[in-house]
Protein backbone atom coordinates (compact mmCIF):
# COMPACT_ATOMS: atom_id res chain seq x y z
CA UNK A 1 0.00 0.00 0.00
CA UNK A 2 1.54 3.45 -0.88
CA UNK A 3 2.87 5.53 2.28
CA UNK A 4 1.73 8.91 2.78
CA UNK A 5 2.79 11.07 4.92
CA UNK A 6 1.33 13.95 7.39
CA UNK A 7 1.83 17.14 9.12
CA UNK A 8 -0.61 18.28 11.78
CA UNK A 9 0.94 21.76 11.78
CA UNK A 10 -0.30 23.13 15.48
CA UNK A 11 0.18 26.54 17.24
CA UNK A 12 2.00 24.63 20.09
CA UNK A 13 2.93 21.45 18.97
CA UNK A 14 3.66 19.69 15.01
CA UNK A 15 2.52 16.09 15.12
CA UNK A 16 4.46 14.12 11.77
CA UNK A 17 3.32 10.61 11.01
CA UNK A 18 3.04 8.17 8.23
CA UNK A 19 -0.22 6.47 7.24
CA UNK A 20 -1.70 4.61 4.11
CA UNK A 21 -4.88 5.38 1.91
CA UNK A 22 -7.44 3.40 4.18
CA UNK A 23 -6.76 5.81 7.37
CA UNK A 24 -4.72 3.95 9.36
CA UNK A 25 -1.29 5.25 10.82
CA UNK A 26 1.92 3.32 11.35
CA UNK A 27 3.90 5.94 12.77
CA UNK A 28 3.52 9.01 14.58
CA UNK A 29 6.03 11.88 16.17
CA UNK A 30 5.71 15.15 17.83
CA UNK A 31 7.59 17.92 19.06
CA UNK A 32 6.92 21.46 20.14
CA UNK A 33 6.35 24.58 17.73
CA UNK A 34 9.06 26.97 18.25
CA UNK A 35 11.26 29.22 15.03
CA UNK A 36 9.70 27.80 11.77
CA UNK A 37 13.46 27.40 11.07
CA UNK A 38 14.28 24.71 13.59
CA UNK A 39 10.76 23.17 13.63
CA UNK A 40 10.79 22.55 10.26
CA UNK A 41 14.59 21.33 10.42
CA UNK A 42 12.87 18.46 12.63
CA UNK A 43 9.76 17.52 9.79
CA UNK A 44 12.21 17.13 7.73
CA UNK A 45 14.48 14.84 9.48
CA UNK A 46 11.62 12.98 10.31
CA UNK A 47 10.38 12.65 6.54
CA UNK A 48 14.04 11.70 5.38
CA UNK A 49 14.37 8.04 3.77
CA UNK A 50 10.54 7.26 4.07
CA UNK A 51 9.55 7.76 0.84
CA UNK A 52 6.37 9.02 0.95
CA UNK A 53 4.18 9.30 -1.87
CA UNK A 54 2.09 12.60 -1.14
CA UNK A 55 1.76 15.00 2.36
CA UNK A 56 -0.98 16.27 3.71
CA UNK A 57 -0.64 19.51 5.74
CA UNK A 58 -3.15 20.51 8.18
CA UNK A 59 -2.23 23.53 9.73
CA UNK A 60 -3.43 26.08 12.56
CA UNK A 61 -4.34 29.64 10.86
CA UNK A 62 -5.67 31.87 9.32
CA UNK A 63 -3.92 30.08 6.07
CA UNK A 64 -4.04 30.88 2.43
CA UNK A 65 -5.50 27.67 0.65
CA UNK A 66 -6.69 28.74 -2.26
CA UNK A 67 -4.47 26.98 -5.17
CA UNK A 68 -3.38 30.04 -7.91
CA UNK A 69 -2.99 32.87 -5.03
CA UNK A 70 0.52 34.22 -5.02
CA UNK A 71 0.71 33.36 -0.97
CA UNK A 72 -0.99 29.63 -1.28
CA UNK A 73 0.74 27.78 1.11
CA UNK A 74 1.10 30.35 3.44
CA UNK A 75 0.31 30.57 7.30
CA UNK A 76 -0.60 34.27 7.19
CA UNK A 77 -1.80 36.79 9.57
CA UNK A 78 -1.08 34.71 12.99
CA UNK A 79 -0.01 36.51 15.97
CA UNK A 80 1.90 33.39 16.73
CA UNK A 81 5.86 34.44 16.66
CA UNK A 82 7.93 34.00 13.38
CA UNK A 83 5.37 32.04 11.34
CA UNK A 84 3.33 35.01 10.28
CA UNK A 85 3.68 35.18 6.54
CA UNK A 86 5.40 31.52 6.56
CA UNK A 87 5.44 29.56 3.10
CA UNK A 88 5.07 26.47 4.95
CA UNK A 89 3.98 24.30 1.21
CA UNK A 90 6.78 26.49 -0.03
CA UNK A 91 9.02 25.23 2.50
CA UNK A 92 8.12 21.27 2.05
CA UNK A 93 8.17 21.67 -1.10
CA UNK A 94 11.98 22.83 -1.43
CA UNK A 95 12.58 19.33 0.42
CA UNK A 96 10.25 16.68 -0.71
CA UNK A 97 9.07 16.66 -3.96
CA UNK A 98 6.24 14.71 -3.76
CA UNK A 99 2.02 15.70 -4.28
CA UNK A 100 1.36 18.35 -0.95
CA UNK A 101 -2.19 19.02 0.14
CA UNK A 102 -3.40 21.48 2.37
CA UNK A 103 -5.28 23.00 4.28
CA UNK A 104 -6.27 24.16 8.11
CA UNK A 105 -6.30 21.43 10.81
CA UNK A 106 -9.78 21.55 11.14
CA UNK A 107 -10.84 21.08 7.77
CA UNK A 108 -8.25 18.53 7.43
CA UNK A 109 -9.85 16.80 10.98
CA UNK A 110 -13.38 17.17 8.99
CA UNK A 111 -12.26 15.22 6.08
CA UNK A 112 -10.72 12.75 8.20
CA UNK A 113 -14.00 12.07 9.98
CA UNK A 114 -16.02 11.81 6.70
CA UNK A 115 -13.96 9.68 4.76
CA UNK A 116 -12.93 7.35 8.24
CA UNK A 117 -14.77 8.12 11.14
CA UNK A 118 -18.22 9.32 12.37
CA UNK A 119 -19.08 10.75 9.38
CA UNK A 120 -18.30 7.87 7.19
CA UNK A 121 -20.81 7.11 4.11
CA UNK A 122 -22.58 10.67 4.47
CA UNK A 123 -22.26 13.69 1.83
CA UNK A 124 -21.43 16.28 4.66
CA UNK A 125 -20.61 16.84 8.17
CA UNK A 126 -19.17 19.45 10.79
CA UNK A 127 -15.62 18.90 12.70
CA UNK A 128 -15.94 21.43 15.76
CA UNK A 129 -12.99 22.22 18.13
CA UNK A 130 -13.12 23.27 21.45
CA UNK A 131 -8.96 24.28 23.10
CA UNK A 132 -6.95 26.85 23.08
CA UNK A 133 -8.91 28.52 20.18
CA UNK A 134 -12.16 27.20 18.82
CA UNK A 135 -11.85 26.57 15.33
CA UNK A 136 -14.21 24.80 12.69
CA UNK A 137 -14.01 22.63 9.15
CA UNK A 138 -17.10 21.26 7.24
CA UNK A 139 -17.25 18.60 4.15
CA UNK A 140 -20.40 19.95 1.75
CA UNK A 141 -21.40 17.89 -0.64
CA UNK A 142 -18.17 16.13 -0.47
CA UNK A 143 -16.20 19.14 -0.54
CA UNK A 144 -14.52 20.78 2.00
CA UNK A 145 -15.40 24.19 2.24
CA UNK A 146 -13.28 27.13 0.72
CA UNK A 147 -14.09 30.37 -0.58
CA UNK A 148 -12.49 33.71 0.03
CA UNK A 149 -10.34 31.52 1.96
CA UNK A 150 -11.12 29.29 4.75
CA UNK A 151 -13.92 29.40 7.20
CA UNK A 152 -13.48 31.27 10.68
CA UNK A 153 -16.27 30.02 12.17
CA UNK A 154 -14.96 30.01 15.62
CA UNK A 155 -15.21 33.86 15.45
CA UNK A 156 -19.06 34.19 14.99
CA UNK A 157 -20.99 36.15 17.75
CA UNK A 158 -23.59 34.60 20.16
CA UNK A 159 -25.77 35.71 22.32
CA UNK A 160 -24.21 36.28 25.99
CA UNK A 161 -25.93 34.04 28.28
CA UNK A 162 -27.76 36.55 30.54
CA UNK A 163 -25.62 35.48 33.96
CA UNK A 164 -22.49 35.76 32.10
CA UNK A 165 -20.51 39.29 32.79
CA UNK A 166 -16.93 37.99 31.63
CA UNK A 167 -15.90 40.59 28.62
CA UNK A 168 -14.51 38.17 26.29
CA UNK A 169 -10.71 36.80 25.32
CA UNK A 170 -10.75 37.39 21.78
CA UNK A 171 -7.66 39.96 20.72
CA UNK A 172 -9.85 41.04 17.63
CA UNK A 173 -13.48 40.63 18.54
CA UNK A 174 -13.84 40.23 22.63
CA UNK A 175 -16.57 38.46 23.01
CA UNK A 176 -17.18 36.34 19.81
CA UNK A 177 -17.29 32.88 20.06
CA UNK A 178 -13.77 32.21 20.27
CA UNK A 179 -13.89 35.05 23.16
CA UNK A 180 -16.38 33.55 25.11
CA UNK A 181 -16.58 29.93 25.13
CA UNK A 182 -12.44 28.85 24.23
CA UNK A 183 -10.42 27.19 27.11
CA UNK A 184 -8.71 30.35 28.27
CA UNK A 185 -11.67 32.09 28.24
CA UNK A 186 -13.04 29.35 30.80
CA UNK A 187 -10.16 29.79 32.86
CA UNK A 188 -10.14 33.51 33.08
CA UNK A 189 -13.88 34.01 34.02
CA UNK A 190 -13.60 31.77 36.63
CA UNK A 191 -9.86 32.67 37.68
CA UNK A 192 -9.26 28.63 37.65
CA UNK A 193 -8.52 26.37 34.57
CA UNK A 194 -11.77 24.66 33.32
CA UNK A 195 -10.62 20.96 34.20
CA UNK A 196 -10.70 22.27 37.94
CA UNK A 197 -14.69 23.14 37.97
CA UNK A 198 -16.94 20.55 39.00
CA UNK A 199 -19.34 19.09 36.24
CA UNK A 200 -22.45 21.13 38.00
CA UNK A 201 -20.90 24.37 37.86
CA UNK A 202 -22.54 27.18 36.64
CA UNK A 203 -19.22 27.54 34.17
CA UNK A 204 -20.67 24.55 32.04
CA UNK A 205 -24.36 25.92 32.03
CA UNK A 206 -23.15 28.96 30.10
CA UNK A 207 -20.49 27.18 28.06
CA UNK A 208 -23.10 24.67 26.83
CA UNK A 209 -25.46 28.12 26.19
CA UNK A 210 -22.33 29.03 23.65
CA UNK A 211 -21.60 26.07 22.44
CA UNK A 212 -25.26 25.31 21.24
CA UNK A 213 -25.82 29.26 19.99
CA UNK A 214 -22.89 28.13 17.66
CA UNK A 215 -24.33 25.37 16.67
CA UNK A 216 -27.63 26.27 15.66
CA UNK A 217 -26.14 28.76 13.27
CA UNK A 218 -23.95 26.12 11.64
CA UNK A 219 -27.07 23.56 11.63
CA UNK A 220 -29.29 26.55 9.77
CA UNK A 221 -26.50 27.02 7.67
CA UNK A 222 -25.13 23.94 6.65
CA UNK A 223 -27.96 21.75 7.42
CA UNK A 224 -24.86 18.92 8.09
CA UNK A 225 -25.57 15.44 8.39
CA UNK A 226 -23.20 14.72 11.56
CA UNK A 227 -21.51 17.11 14.21
CA UNK A 228 -18.49 16.03 15.31
CA UNK A 229 -17.34 17.89 18.22
CA UNK A 230 -13.40 18.01 19.51
CA UNK A 231 -10.75 19.39 21.39
CA UNK A 232 -9.62 19.66 25.31
CA UNK A 233 -12.52 21.41 26.20
CA UNK A 234 -14.76 18.67 24.85
CA UNK A 235 -13.34 15.97 27.23
CA UNK A 236 -15.60 17.38 29.60
CA UNK A 237 -17.64 14.48 28.80
CA UNK A 238 -20.92 15.91 30.34
CA UNK A 239 -20.92 18.77 28.30
CA UNK A 240 -22.59 16.63 25.14
CA UNK A 241 -26.14 15.91 26.73
CA UNK A 242 -26.30 19.84 28.10
CA UNK A 243 -25.62 20.91 24.23
CA UNK A 244 -27.81 18.45 22.53
CA UNK A 245 -30.36 19.63 24.61
CA UNK A 246 -29.89 23.48 24.07
CA UNK A 247 -29.59 22.84 20.49
CA UNK A 248 -33.23 21.66 20.67
CA UNK A 249 -34.46 24.57 22.67
CA UNK A 250 -33.18 26.98 20.75
CA UNK A 251 -33.90 25.07 17.40
CA UNK A 252 -38.13 24.68 18.34
CA UNK A 253 -38.87 21.58 15.95
CA UNK A 254 -38.30 24.03 13.45
CA UNK A 255 -35.75 21.98 11.44
CA UNK A 256 -38.15 18.42 11.34
CA UNK A 257 -34.90 15.58 11.07
CA UNK A 258 -34.68 12.31 13.31
CA UNK A 259 -30.99 13.70 13.77
CA UNK A 260 -32.57 16.70 15.87
CA UNK A 261 -34.98 14.65 17.68
CA UNK A 262 -34.36 11.40 18.62
CA UNK A 263 -31.43 10.35 17.19
CA UNK A 264 -29.56 13.82 18.66
CA UNK A 265 -26.99 11.52 20.52
CA UNK A 266 -25.99 9.98 17.61
CA UNK A 267 -25.94 13.50 15.75
CA UNK A 268 -23.69 15.72 17.60
CA UNK A 269 -20.98 13.13 18.26
CA UNK A 270 -16.85 13.11 20.10
CA UNK A 271 -14.14 12.03 17.42
CA UNK A 272 -14.28 8.74 16.38
CA UNK A 273 -10.79 8.95 15.45
CA UNK A 274 -10.13 10.15 18.78
CA UNK A 275 -6.64 11.68 19.38
CA UNK A 276 -5.87 10.91 15.92
CA UNK A 277 -8.56 12.83 14.00
CA UNK A 278 -6.20 15.51 13.40
CA UNK A 279 -3.32 13.52 11.91
CA UNK A 280 -5.98 11.14 10.12
CA UNK A 281 -7.13 14.33 8.63
CA UNK A 282 -3.75 15.64 7.32
CA UNK A 283 -3.43 11.70 5.90
CA UNK A 284 -6.96 12.26 3.97
CA UNK A 285 -5.21 15.61 2.50
CA UNK A 286 -2.14 13.57 1.51
CA UNK A 287 -4.51 11.08 -0.22
CA UNK A 288 -7.00 13.94 -2.26
CA UNK A 289 -3.27 15.39 -3.26
CA UNK A 290 -2.33 12.41 -4.63
CA UNK A 291 -5.37 11.68 -6.55
CA UNK A 292 -4.69 15.27 -8.01
CA UNK A 293 -7.95 16.69 -6.34
CA UNK B 1 -31.49 25.45 -28.56
CA UNK B 2 -33.39 23.06 -25.80
CA UNK B 3 -36.73 25.09 -24.18
CA UNK B 4 -36.48 24.44 -20.01
CA UNK B 5 -39.09 25.29 -17.98
CA UNK B 6 -39.20 26.85 -14.66
CA UNK B 7 -41.54 27.02 -12.09
CA UNK B 8 -40.92 29.78 -8.96
CA UNK B 9 -43.20 28.74 -6.44
CA UNK B 10 -43.81 31.85 -4.10
CA UNK B 11 -45.89 31.39 -0.59
CA UNK B 12 -48.15 34.68 -2.26
CA UNK B 13 -47.43 34.16 -5.94
CA UNK B 14 -46.45 31.36 -8.70
CA UNK B 15 -44.05 32.33 -11.62
CA UNK B 16 -44.12 30.16 -14.45
CA UNK B 17 -41.46 30.34 -17.31
CA UNK B 18 -39.82 28.82 -20.37
CA UNK B 19 -35.88 29.79 -21.08
CA UNK B 20 -32.63 28.76 -22.85
CA UNK B 21 -29.77 26.39 -21.35
CA UNK B 22 -28.09 29.84 -21.54
CA UNK B 23 -30.29 31.50 -18.63
CA UNK B 24 -32.15 33.76 -21.38
CA UNK B 25 -35.85 33.92 -20.58
CA UNK B 26 -38.40 34.33 -23.38
CA UNK B 27 -41.71 33.75 -21.91
CA UNK B 28 -43.25 34.49 -18.20
CA UNK B 29 -46.53 34.30 -16.59
CA UNK B 30 -47.79 34.57 -13.00
CA UNK B 31 -50.89 33.77 -10.67
CA UNK B 32 -51.35 33.59 -6.96
CA UNK B 33 -50.54 30.75 -4.54
CA UNK B 34 -54.33 29.92 -3.99
CA UNK B 35 -54.95 26.04 -3.27
CA UNK B 36 -52.50 23.46 -4.79
CA UNK B 37 -55.37 22.30 -7.29
CA UNK B 38 -56.23 25.63 -8.35
CA UNK B 39 -52.43 26.85 -8.70
CA UNK B 40 -51.14 23.65 -9.89
CA UNK B 41 -53.77 23.41 -12.87
CA UNK B 42 -52.62 26.53 -14.41
CA UNK B 43 -48.81 25.41 -13.79
CA UNK B 44 -50.02 22.31 -15.89
CA UNK B 45 -52.35 24.35 -18.48
CA UNK B 46 -48.95 27.10 -19.05
CA UNK B 47 -46.99 24.00 -19.76
CA UNK B 48 -49.29 22.38 -22.24
CA UNK B 49 -47.60 21.78 -25.58
CA UNK B 50 -44.73 23.92 -24.74
CA UNK B 51 -42.52 20.87 -24.94
CA UNK B 52 -39.90 21.67 -22.53
CA UNK B 53 -37.17 18.74 -22.06
CA UNK B 54 -36.76 19.72 -18.34
CA UNK B 55 -38.65 21.67 -15.52
CA UNK B 56 -36.48 23.41 -12.42
CA UNK B 57 -39.07 24.51 -9.44
CA UNK B 58 -37.33 26.76 -7.05
CA UNK B 59 -40.13 26.29 -4.03
CA UNK B 60 -40.81 27.89 -1.18
CA UNK B 61 -40.36 25.75 2.54
CA UNK B 62 -39.48 23.82 4.32
CA UNK B 63 -39.09 21.23 1.50
CA UNK B 64 -37.19 17.96 0.96
CA UNK B 65 -34.86 18.48 -1.35
CA UNK B 66 -32.74 14.99 -0.51
CA UNK B 67 -33.22 12.73 -3.47
CA UNK B 68 -34.12 9.14 -2.50
CA UNK B 69 -36.30 10.53 1.10
CA UNK B 70 -39.74 9.47 1.03
CA UNK B 71 -40.84 12.64 1.08
CA UNK B 72 -38.32 13.99 -1.60
CA UNK B 73 -40.46 16.97 -3.72
CA UNK B 74 -42.20 18.08 -0.85
CA UNK B 75 -43.59 21.09 0.57
CA UNK B 76 -43.20 19.76 4.30
CA UNK B 77 -44.03 21.73 7.79
CA UNK B 78 -45.32 25.00 6.11
CA UNK B 79 -47.71 26.54 7.66
CA UNK B 80 -49.30 27.77 4.35
CA UNK B 81 -53.07 26.56 4.27
CA UNK B 82 -53.47 23.71 2.35
CA UNK B 83 -49.65 22.99 1.55
CA UNK B 84 -48.54 21.12 4.28
CA UNK B 85 -46.79 17.87 3.08
CA UNK B 86 -47.98 18.86 -0.79
CA UNK B 87 -45.73 16.47 -3.30
CA UNK B 88 -45.29 19.37 -5.70
CA UNK B 89 -42.69 17.27 -7.65
CA UNK B 90 -44.97 14.27 -7.31
CA UNK B 91 -47.94 16.49 -8.79
CA UNK B 92 -45.58 18.11 -11.86
CA UNK B 93 -44.39 14.33 -12.90
CA UNK B 94 -47.43 13.21 -13.07
CA UNK B 95 -48.28 15.21 -15.58
CA UNK B 96 -45.19 16.51 -17.38
CA UNK B 97 -42.56 13.62 -18.05
CA UNK B 98 -39.42 15.27 -18.27
CA UNK B 99 -36.36 15.31 -15.72
CA UNK B 100 -36.95 17.34 -12.83
CA UNK B 101 -34.88 19.57 -10.43
CA UNK B 102 -36.24 20.27 -7.60
CA UNK B 103 -34.62 22.89 -4.84
CA UNK B 104 -35.90 26.01 -2.36
CA UNK B 105 -36.02 29.41 -3.95
CA UNK B 106 -33.21 30.84 -2.37
CA UNK B 107 -30.44 28.15 -3.61
CA UNK B 108 -32.16 27.92 -7.28
CA UNK B 109 -31.38 32.44 -7.10
CA UNK B 110 -27.87 31.64 -6.00
CA UNK B 111 -27.60 28.95 -8.97
CA UNK B 112 -28.85 31.41 -11.43
CA UNK B 113 -26.57 33.86 -10.10
CA UNK B 114 -23.83 31.49 -9.67
CA UNK B 115 -24.25 30.31 -13.61
CA UNK B 116 -24.76 33.71 -14.96
CA UNK B 117 -25.22 36.61 -12.99
CA UNK B 118 -22.85 38.24 -10.20
CA UNK B 119 -20.64 35.15 -9.29
CA UNK B 120 -20.26 34.07 -12.73
CA UNK B 121 -16.68 32.86 -13.01
CA UNK B 122 -16.53 31.86 -8.98
CA UNK B 123 -17.38 28.82 -7.30
CA UNK B 124 -19.02 30.12 -4.84
CA UNK B 125 -21.82 32.52 -3.44
CA UNK B 126 -24.33 33.36 -1.30
CA UNK B 127 -27.85 34.99 -2.24
CA UNK B 128 -30.43 36.31 0.52
CA UNK B 129 -33.47 37.49 0.17
CA UNK B 130 -35.14 39.79 2.68
CA UNK B 131 -38.69 40.04 2.20
CA UNK B 132 -41.64 39.35 3.55
CA UNK B 133 -39.36 36.18 4.90
CA UNK B 134 -35.23 35.68 5.24
CA UNK B 135 -34.03 32.92 3.28
CA UNK B 136 -31.08 32.56 1.89
CA UNK B 137 -28.53 29.47 -0.43
CA UNK B 138 -25.58 29.41 -1.07
CA UNK B 139 -23.13 27.61 -3.88
CA UNK B 140 -19.69 25.81 -2.23
CA UNK B 141 -17.22 24.37 -4.40
CA UNK B 142 -20.02 24.79 -7.27
CA UNK B 143 -22.68 22.70 -5.68
CA UNK B 144 -25.82 24.07 -3.55
CA UNK B 145 -25.91 23.54 -0.14
CA UNK B 146 -27.79 20.26 1.46
CA UNK B 147 -27.31 18.04 4.04
CA UNK B 148 -29.99 16.79 6.37
CA UNK B 149 -32.17 19.10 4.11
CA UNK B 150 -31.68 23.03 3.26
CA UNK B 151 -30.28 25.80 4.42
CA UNK B 152 -32.71 27.66 7.10
CA UNK B 153 -30.23 30.96 7.22
CA UNK B 154 -32.99 33.17 7.86
CA UNK B 155 -33.53 31.88 11.28
CA UNK B 156 -29.97 32.09 12.91
CA UNK B 157 -30.04 34.33 16.22
CA UNK B 158 -28.38 38.06 15.85
CA UNK B 159 -27.61 39.67 18.43
CA UNK B 160 -29.65 42.37 19.75
CA UNK B 161 -29.86 45.83 18.43
CA UNK B 162 -29.10 48.83 22.02
CA UNK B 163 -32.14 50.32 20.76
CA UNK B 164 -34.43 47.43 19.69
CA UNK B 165 -37.39 46.33 21.88
CA UNK B 166 -39.30 44.93 19.11
CA UNK B 167 -40.09 41.18 20.50
CA UNK B 168 -39.57 39.71 17.13
CA UNK B 169 -42.43 38.20 14.72
CA UNK B 170 -41.24 35.00 14.21
CA UNK B 171 -43.90 32.01 14.89
CA UNK B 172 -41.37 29.76 15.87
CA UNK B 173 -38.45 31.64 17.28
CA UNK B 174 -39.46 35.21 17.84
CA UNK B 175 -36.39 37.51 17.48
CA UNK B 176 -34.51 34.70 15.45
CA UNK B 177 -33.26 37.08 12.14
CA UNK B 178 -36.29 36.41 10.00
CA UNK B 179 -38.39 37.70 13.41
CA UNK B 180 -36.37 40.94 13.73
CA UNK B 181 -35.84 42.43 10.03
CA UNK B 182 -37.76 40.80 7.87
CA UNK B 183 -40.28 43.18 6.01
CA UNK B 184 -43.32 42.71 8.64
CA UNK B 185 -41.08 42.84 11.54
CA UNK B 186 -40.40 46.30 10.25
CA UNK B 187 -43.68 46.93 9.56
CA UNK B 188 -44.92 45.78 13.30
CA UNK B 189 -42.03 47.88 14.82
CA UNK B 190 -42.57 51.14 13.46
CA UNK B 191 -46.35 50.76 12.93
CA UNK B 192 -45.75 51.28 8.86
CA UNK B 193 -44.58 49.29 5.67
CA UNK B 194 -40.97 49.78 5.47
CA UNK B 195 -41.35 51.58 2.32
CA UNK B 196 -43.18 54.73 4.24
CA UNK B 197 -39.84 55.03 6.53
CA UNK B 198 -37.41 57.89 5.30
CA UNK B 199 -34.02 56.71 4.90
CA UNK B 200 -32.31 58.45 7.94
CA UNK B 201 -34.84 56.80 9.90
CA UNK B 202 -33.18 54.93 12.87
CA UNK B 203 -35.16 51.83 11.10
CA UNK B 204 -32.32 51.52 8.77
CA UNK B 205 -30.09 51.44 11.38
CA UNK B 206 -31.16 48.92 13.15
CA UNK B 207 -32.18 46.67 9.78
CA UNK B 208 -28.70 47.22 8.68
CA UNK B 209 -27.21 46.04 11.89
CA UNK B 210 -29.41 42.97 12.07
CA UNK B 211 -28.15 41.87 8.12
CA UNK B 212 -25.08 42.71 8.74
CA UNK B 213 -25.00 40.47 11.70
CA UNK B 214 -26.22 38.08 9.69
CA UNK B 215 -23.48 38.37 6.72
CA UNK B 216 -21.48 38.22 9.60
CA UNK B 217 -22.07 34.44 10.19
CA UNK B 218 -22.57 33.97 6.43
CA UNK B 219 -18.62 34.80 5.93
CA UNK B 220 -17.25 33.16 9.00
CA UNK B 221 -18.84 29.79 8.28
CA UNK B 222 -19.43 29.62 4.37
CA UNK B 223 -16.29 32.40 2.91
CA UNK B 224 -18.41 33.08 -0.03
CA UNK B 225 -16.36 34.61 -2.79
CA UNK B 226 -19.82 36.57 -3.35
CA UNK B 227 -22.54 38.11 -1.73
CA UNK B 228 -25.69 38.98 -3.38
CA UNK B 229 -29.13 40.61 -1.59
CA UNK B 230 -32.47 40.71 -3.21
CA UNK B 231 -35.93 40.68 -1.91
CA UNK B 232 -38.18 43.44 -1.43
CA UNK B 233 -36.54 44.99 1.75
CA UNK B 234 -33.03 45.19 -0.13
CA UNK B 235 -34.90 47.71 -3.27
CA UNK B 236 -34.29 50.14 -0.24
CA UNK B 237 -30.85 50.14 -1.74
CA UNK B 238 -29.50 52.92 0.93
CA UNK B 239 -28.79 49.69 3.19
CA UNK B 240 -26.54 48.21 0.77
CA UNK B 241 -23.70 51.28 2.01
CA UNK B 242 -25.09 50.63 5.66
CA UNK B 243 -24.69 47.20 5.76
CA UNK B 244 -20.94 47.03 4.27
CA UNK B 245 -19.84 49.39 7.13
CA UNK B 246 -21.36 47.65 9.80
CA UNK B 247 -20.24 44.00 8.87
CA UNK B 248 -16.69 45.53 7.79
CA UNK B 249 -16.84 46.90 11.89
CA UNK B 250 -17.76 43.73 13.04
CA UNK B 251 -14.90 41.82 11.09
CA UNK B 252 -12.18 43.92 12.64
CA UNK B 253 -9.90 42.92 9.45
CA UNK B 254 -10.00 39.44 10.93
CA UNK B 255 -10.29 38.44 7.52
CA UNK B 256 -7.70 39.65 5.45
CA UNK B 257 -9.18 39.77 1.75
CA UNK B 258 -9.54 42.59 -0.34
CA UNK B 259 -12.97 41.43 -1.15
CA UNK B 260 -14.27 42.25 2.73
CA UNK B 261 -12.21 45.68 2.67
CA UNK B 262 -11.49 48.02 -0.62
CA UNK B 263 -13.30 45.73 -3.08
CA UNK B 264 -16.54 45.51 -0.63
CA UNK B 265 -18.93 47.42 -2.88
CA UNK B 266 -18.38 44.85 -5.19
CA UNK B 267 -18.26 42.03 -2.97
CA UNK B 268 -22.21 42.73 -1.59
CA UNK B 269 -24.18 43.41 -4.62
CA UNK B 270 -28.07 42.96 -5.83
CA UNK B 271 -29.07 40.53 -7.72
CA UNK B 272 -27.65 40.62 -11.55
CA UNK B 273 -30.77 39.21 -12.56
CA UNK B 274 -32.62 41.21 -10.67
CA UNK B 275 -36.07 40.37 -10.70
CA UNK B 276 -35.79 37.61 -13.08
CA UNK B 277 -33.28 35.90 -10.55
CA UNK B 278 -36.04 33.20 -9.05
CA UNK B 279 -36.55 32.22 -12.65
CA UNK B 280 -33.26 32.15 -13.76
CA UNK B 281 -32.19 30.13 -10.80
CA UNK B 282 -35.56 27.66 -11.68
CA UNK B 283 -33.84 27.22 -15.40
CA UNK B 284 -30.69 26.72 -13.54
CA UNK B 285 -32.24 23.94 -11.94
CA UNK B 286 -34.15 22.36 -15.18
CA UNK B 287 -30.44 22.80 -16.56
CA UNK B 288 -28.68 20.85 -13.55
CA UNK B 289 -31.84 18.32 -13.72
CA UNK B 290 -31.25 18.01 -17.88
CA UNK B 291 -27.34 16.94 -17.11
CA UNK B 292 -28.56 14.31 -14.62
CA UNK B 293 -26.84 16.02 -11.75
Amino acid sequence: MKLLGAIEAGGTKFVCGIGHEDGSIIDRVSFPTTHPEETMAQVFQYFEGKNVEAIGIGSFGPIDPVIGSPTYGYVTTTPKPFWSQYNLVGAVREKIDVPIGFDTDVNGAALGEYKWGAAQGLDSCLYITVGTGIGAGAVVGGTLIHGLSHPEMGHIYVRRHEQDTFAGACPFHGDCLEGLAAGPAIGSRWGRPAVELAPDDLAWEIEAHYLAHALMSYVLILSPQKIVMGGGVMKQSHLFPMIRTKLQELLKGYVQHASLTADIDSYIVPPQLGDNAGLAGSIALASMALAGK
